[in-house]
């Protein structure tokens, strides 16, 4: 367990970070070793997509497989090393259009100068019954991250985008056979489609539905239902790219623009439309789904935001 | 010593990275782990930034601080362990505008689908008389990296441009005093020259040139001189951004289009104008010098190769 403090409401920070995940957790370690008094709000370390996935195999100097969970647990650790702060809560509201910034939360209400937005997109309104319990065991997001751990597997990939051939493709590499269920038409372009439909080792599963994800200890199988027919098809993985994993932005209710599909629009600092709003990881547009990745987002907003703050702070006292 | 690998001439690889840093190391891993056959080529461990580099301590996730050589050794590892190959050898010319991709070296002719540019931007040409020395022992060329470990000390900031004046405030959180060395005007933009000027921490020292940096078993101070005078001034930190970091490009001979600062401008998957030639880490334009963030690319660019490259090993069976 982690010993989490009480914030006194009337603190008033120079940074809140909404989501304790790689993003939000490398934003911290940079603002506060810059000595900017830091805290970050978060519902806990496997509320998020790292914080799920069994092993990370590709954050560049970590060689030995680790927990997901184990990694954004460092990464916290890290921050809190040079002062961030950590509360458990979950943000209900959000006051961002002024100069100083207001979140509401259940257990109490934080201001701060500048707000980090790291709320990722696990936000999946409706998981497929079973999906959770084999989360990790068999159930991925990720292909890229958790593909090669599925050598010689029968696999499936359930989705219809961009996203989900691409990485549908990508698995070809490692896995016997990887079945192709996409519940509607293809989204995906078409040289793309192209190159899934015509590759040997792909099953392709045309207006198919999944019906439940099934298993003992691990993942055996996904019963898949199409307009003829009913089946129980075994299989060791299963990635899951149904409604291209919608960014988790609801509580910021209208205030930071997003684009049509629901991720957020940065510049090159990662600040938002808002002034003095930024916004890393899962939940910004052109973004790559990567461990680090995510870290180096926040590593530029954490400068950015020093930066910022330091020639406010100068800009006051100086014409009083 | 590390163990090194004979390789054949003859062999064409996928995927062959010049310089194995943090970028070139990460890039490794990615392409290594999507199966595509990777050599990284590379001058030595120390013969870049991150190797020469004291304590590294804002890498999310290494809450211990690490040695910046122990931290590549670590990187590099982590590619081998998925089948990259790292030769030691210094590119003398290469051929880049061909599909087949040529890498003339001192010890041996490479031959590759891809290349990716990961020399980094070492390459000052000529160092004051002892900062060499004192590499890592009070010389460092990154204040963002090393800064908070000068807390309460006196340090020197050498340089006139952009990042020179950046870092020299962000130091001021740190250190008791921080001398400005300007050895020509400020190529600053004028409100942030005003911020230099006016800090209270701050002691500017208009068109003065470092003579010698000196020390014993650490930096004790610069030997400076200006129009009038020549002094020994006592500090325990110095930072030079002289010449603006030099990216390391010469090997190129043109055939890589820079910009007129010396950087090579990239797409948003890290390709240069090159077909099939990328760049990462300190060598392209538009980049935060951080570990972090040259990892990062390396691994946007690792995918970018990977799809790349099985979109065209399709392309050509498919039309026999």
């Amino acid at each position: 367990m982690e010993d989490l403090p009480v914030v006194n409401s009337n603190e008033l920070f120079d940074v809140i970070i909404i989501g304790g995940g790689p993003a939000g957790s490398s934003t911290a370690l940079y603002t506060a070793r810059a000595e900017l008094k830091t805290l970050v709000i978060d519902k806990g370390i496997t509320a998020g997509a790292l914080g799920i996935t069994n092993k990370i195999a590709n954050y560049p100097g970590f060689m030995d497989e680790i927990n997901g969970a184990d990694l954004v647990q460092k990464m916290r650790d890290h921050a809190r090393k040079f002062g961030a702060v950590y509360v458990s809560d979950r943000v209900q509201a959000v006051d961002l259009l002024n100069e100083t910034k207001t979140i509401y939360a259940n257990n109490a209400t934080y201001s701060s100068k500048a707000v980090v937005i790291a709320t990722g997109s696990m936000g999946r309104g409706r998981l497929f019954p079973g999906e959770e319990k084999y989360l990790g065991k068999g159930v991925s997001y990720c292909a890229t991250c958790d593909g090669a751990f599925f050598k010689g597997k029968d696999v499936a990939v359930v989705g219809t985008s961009d996203e989900a051939v691409e990485e549908a493709l990508f698995l070809t590499k490692f896995a016997n056979q990887v079945h192709f269920i996409a519940p509607s038409e293809l989204k995906a372009p078409r040289h793309l489609a192209e190159e899934l439909l015509d590759h040997s080792k792909v099953v392709f599963h045309p207006k198919t539905t999944v019906r439940e994800v099934f298993g003992s200890d691990k993942l055996e199988g996904l019963h898949i239902k199409d307009e003829n027919d009913e089946v129980k098809l075994p299989i060791q993985g299963a990635f899951f790219y149904t409604q291209g994993s919608k960014p988790v932005t609801d509580f910021l209710m209208g205030q930071v623009p997003t684009a049509e599909s629901g991720c957020i629009p940065v510049n090159s600092e990662y600040q938002t439309e808002v002034e003095g709003v930024y916004a890393v990881g899962d939940v910004i547009c052109s973004h790559v789904r990567q461990v680090v990745v995510s870290a180096a987002e926040g590593a530029v907003a954490g400068i950015a935001i020093e930066k910022k703050l330091r020639g406010k702070a100068r800009a006051t006292p100086d014409w009083k």
